[in-house]
């Protein structure tokens, strides 16, 4: 996930700051319905966080860098929180090791419940009470923690399924069965003349806000090429997996070949497996499915989809080859929101073929791409304890794009970047195929 | 922990070990009362389980043993059950993967509890309706698995203390403030013939029940040797930290140095480190507390324990050293039952001095001998799902004897071998000295 | 290293080739003569081979693409080279696991070195009677397996290093005391417009030869930056280390802090730990030696050298600055050849400053550049054996630029692009700083 | 291996002294005549030390605890041996950390020769112009010395043998070729009725030399039990195999398990896998062959030694059941010296069946016995840093009895106890079953 970072200015009136807040903060306590307190207990590796932590921490973060900052007399809820809560911040401090998120049954979901309530009226009050001066430095806080928190809703149920895959009595976060399925949809191939073109977070057409690392807006060269019209399907991972493709070292970079051999990989993630290499069902959080074959397919790690494309005799687009084609899709609806998987897949309005443009871009499944996720020519992290070295994850991870079905849809944008290391699976994280032109 | 196997016979009446049952499965609910649904879910390490898992996995017992075997018309109060609480029982099927019994957040422990009520009904309903052939056979399988369920008893207070040991606001399990201490008692070394002596269960002074590691009795020859009279204290332990005995090679084994220095070891288990090395506190299951120096030493793993002998000029005894001493206990009120732990601690009115017998020997904590855990000569497993390959844990493990503070009172007896492997520290475990005469 | 691929054509006169064939190959066993059988043996790490393993393998690479190919009635040295010898071509067919080449001590020394001579008469052979058609296979081969030879030639160098660092009698592995120092050089910033800039392989300007991975040639856009005039010194790395580099969190990536702390990282590879942090002393190929401030600090991790950067107000460059600011230097002398280290260095002819240009920019020792190894736009791998999966090592490794001290002179030009991952240490691997104009 | 101790006493005279010193090094070197000075470099391990690693540890003994204590002027040989050459001594000082030993290829082979050939003349001259008070005190020290050098010449074998299996060429230790095999010999149980005995040390019969170990002499009771006429076969451990033995969690301790399955192993170490399940082909010290089934089954963990004696329906015996059958051997030409293995096994004229003995009791395999390797009671480590702790292996081994093809003839005797981890495969470790009377 990006590193949040303080948008260069903010001027939506207090009124609509405030209610923006409500509905974003109301959002996460609604994605926990479905769970109980020993569910949000949960954590299935040290790169996954329980629900509760996720609850608590997107609280810690208006608590640290706004109450501590803007309030009178400010006492926290729990002098404790801040260092059980935070999550990489060294200049807040100590944080609580990572691995054992899971070890914290106190305070309970209750208590990190109240905790919410009392931040959420304490940060109302902030607003009803500031003035013009204060509210300027005020309001891109606000705004910026309320796009952290957006980023730990999609996390919370990428966590969620994790850490209930592990249980062999397939449970399910929410049934919303049945589901429509969509039909099969040739793959047509999109011509691009590339050239010298600006790339990064652009106001206009990319919304009030944004991460530091969408920044500076800069030219690149890119080459002519051409994309897929769609995401690949699982149907298409099948075909892989029937070719022997998880056995081929010719395939996967060296990296990856080690990784399928370390792990034993012969399937993507949360695919159970089949003796006869059909009729595949894999875990989803409506529980378990049939693999739908024209629904995109997730979960794969980097090396997976590198691996596939290389199969397909294509390759993986990089970020600013995908931000083009980005910028080129028709006005329509825009992403979806909250939220969609699997067999309950539905192909979204503005993704219909239309005006030559490809489909599935914003909100089906993160998109790979083959750029390392490194810092814009001319990068500068903000200043505070908020832009906390902001370029150190810079190392060893690549781009994503496009947002998934658990992203929030007014999340969603073409300059946004999220980042994950190679070997990583358990993000709604997919391809679509490019080739030189 | 000792297999778990059939005793040679129970003729106890019907209405009695009726009675008996619903003490021992009332008593595994009193002791998770101080706990959230949250607490019960943690698993601090894989050696650990979480509350629920302990409570669930006693009640699998009965139900595949017992009511599964005796029950007309068997069905299961969920076939997945069956998979998820075994422990190690291979004969009975596949088992879930120990290190993710944290990562089952399902079936709620509420659920669990209506599996305890029910079990409990049925069994009781078995116990009612059975004839006086069936009831033999019954008997010692129901024996057995309240037995079984004292074991778990002891570990779900060691696992749970382990698990919030983790939580930096050190939370307690339960809080009895304030208590009284002891008073400090020189040690006195009390003297045996030995000679060749039987060792080993004896139905009239152990009582009706034991596990077969304790058999069969057998003869072993025993030089003469001392016993110290009390167990070795905390403040003792201070002393032996202060004359730097974690840095000091020559004082351990070395398999023991290897493990001091791979985890940085420098305290007991719990203890929190001091500037000046004393005013030592530690997390204990009322919170955190003053390591009290009359109060004997605690967590202790074989190799600290056996370093603590060699820096004290004495060694540990053997088992049988042990169990010879036990046997010349003057007869008083036996050992307590749960459950006093550190500051808490209290003497027992058995372990007074007074026949020149040694004190402290049942009930206070399990006292690491430096006797291998192994087969007693013509050790034979029981035949039957239970006896389950018995001898399969006799390998790098040591014998522990005379029952903690954690110990159900009528589980102490003097032939009960517990084992770990040295460097197993969770347990209530200390030492006590001996030496050649 | 790169991958060696075949070059696009290759014109040079059949003499002239066996000429070079002649001089490269000796070349690799005069960079042995200073050792002795037992030395050759060595293997330190995985990642580092015994100087025999690379005598052998350089001599199996033209055994298996050229005489097996070429050669009339071909029989192999020994059939069991080709598994022990074949590095990682899986086209080839089995492989010896590479962390187990230091226990291979049959073939002798003195067998591999019979190896070579015979591969040596029968490709010299080959080349003496061989047809202008034929020719035109055989050349780009040799010429390859020439250029992949030189590579190991570094390499047998770096390992041998790293394996004799082990040995506490500090052990040199050529003496050549006493060596002059250099003189202190103020850093100057060498501003670069930049623009649409070509980058890679440019026959005219780099030579006859290059491996895939510097082609094809293509556009790039490069910002405005400045470069500074030589490279960071050990004196600058001791300020570094004085001023608590390797404990500020703030300095590091967050990959970088965790393998700091891991390694528990204190001081460059090579430097003995010092109590007043001066007076450093470090192990050269000469022996233990006073680390000289005026020299190029070498056997940076990338983590270190970005660390560096970042600590200093600057940044590491990309390698298309860099190369764009080589392909300006003035001609002059070119670089240096084997083998200068350390104290035993020289500043070169060419890299005096002069027309404003940089100085130390080739043959001194390799520049971390933030450049991810990634394919050029365009980049296709050739077909055949020597060409397998090319681009497999392309993840998580950064480019390095410019050549060594122990980098043959001729294998040194502006588009050579080296590549380790982020914690490789071995190489001598410094860095200069770059900063945005 | 034993922990080496000072004899209680020994009156040899000077000549017969020097004439043992002289007959047991040069032995060490006729050990390492088939090996060339790469060969002596291999360690494929930690646990095991390359040759010329013994070779100089040996001699560092002597120089060590003789010729600094006892020469006038001493001055060592190279004073960077005293921690090179140091195995676990930390009264010496700092010890080369072991794991690293074979990453010394300075000094040379040669270098070692010239070590060993120093240290004889030292000590052979100490010995000539010793006077009878100081000899008291010399002699015990080198006959100490003498016995630790006979350990080493077994483990350079073993250690050797593991190295040189590493090499997919098969190479020799030593070709003896062709060699007779030895005939199938029914298994036979001799009865003991065993009661209270005497075990440990007794020089009237053991020699006159024993390390602290196998002191003092005490009391023990043993049951009446049966030991097996002869070792367990190579044929039947082809039947284990063929039954399936390592894929049966029933047959094997809960470690051993573990073991198999991390370990995956399915046959003992050194044989080759095989599609049929016969003509099994296995790594020996003269290359590889077949396995012969009529000679003892060797390379066994106690893990598999254990596993086989249960699926045999029988048990492994105790160190004190094998001391008890051995010490009743009929008198006879005594065990085996160097060197015979495998499918050159020949019975030796002292086990020939008669008496009613079992046969194959020393210098065949070492037999796994089910006794933990544990100080005898009364045991008192001996003052002076050759006796530094030397009960601090008493942790985790089991001890093995008998003497090996590998051992020297006259290190072999009743009371002698090896020991081991019940993982190590490399020794020459077998079976004897036993079975409760």
């Amino acid at each position: 996930m990006p590193s949040p970072h303080i948008a260069p200015h903010d001027d939506a009136p207090i009124p609509a700051l405030a209610e923006h807040f409500q509905r974003v903060r109301g959002q996460t306590e609604r994605l926990i319905q479905p769970l109980s307190a020993e569910d949000c207990q949960l954590q299935s590796m040290p790169d996954a966080s329980p629900a509760k932590w996720h609850l608590a921490h997107v609280s810690w973060f208006f608590e640290t860098f706004v109450l501590e900052r803007f309030e009178t007399d400010f006492k926290p809820f729990d002098a404790g929180f801040r260092v059980l809560f935070n999550s990489y911040y060294n200049g807040v401090g100590d944080k609580y090791p990572r691995p054992q998120r899971g070890l914290i049954s106190r305070p309970s979901l209750q208590e990190v419940l109240d905790y919410r309530a009392q931040v959420n009226a304490r940060v109302l009050n902030l607003l009803a009470t500031t003035n013009k001066t204060l509210y300027r430095e005020l309001a891109p806080l606000i705004t910026l923690g309320l796009h952290h928190e957006q980023q730990h809703q999609e996390l919370l149920l990428t966590d969620i399924k994790h850490a209930l895959s592990f249980n062999p009595q397939g449970p399910a976060y929410a049934r919303r069965w049945p589901l429509a399925g969509i039909h099969p949809q040739p793959v047509r191939w999109h011509g691009y003349a590339g050239g010298l073109v600006r790339h990064g977070f652009e106001a206009e057409q990319d919304g009030m806000f944004a991460f530091d690392n969408e920044t500076p807006r800069h030219p690149a060269y890119i080459a002519p090429f051409e994309l897929a019209s769609r995401l690949v399907t699982n149907g298409e991972m099948m075909a892989f997996i029937a070719d022997h493709g998880y056995q081929r070292p010719e395939l996967w970079l060296s990296l990856g070949w080690d990784w399928v051999q370390a792990g034993q990989h012969r399937l993507p993630l949360y695919w159970l497996d089949h003796a006869h290499h059909k009729d595949y069902r894999h875990f989803t959080l409506q529980g378990l499915a049939a693999v739908d074959p024209n629904t995109p397919v997730c979960h794969l790690s980097y090396f997976e989809a590198d691996a596939f494309a290389r199969w397909a005799g294509a390759r993986l687009p990089t970020e600013f080859e995908w931000e083009l084609a980005a910028r080129t899709l028709p006005a329509s609806e825009g992403p979806a929101g909250n939220f969609v998987e699997n067999a309950a897949y539905h192909p979204l309005p503005q993704q219909e073929p239309g005006h030559g443009a490809p489909t599935q871009m914003l909100g089906d499944v993160w998109e790979w791409t083959q750029s390392n996720y490194n810092p814009y020519p001319g990068y500068k992290p903000w200043e505070g304890l908020v832009g906390e070295y902001n370029g150190k994850f810079m190392c060893n991870q690549f781009v994503l794009r496009g947002g998934s079905c658990a992203t929030p849809r007014s999340h969603i944008r073409a300059s946004y970047r999220n980042f994950f290391p190679p070997d990583a699976q358990w993000q709604f994280s997919g391809l679509r195929l490019a080739r030189d032109a």
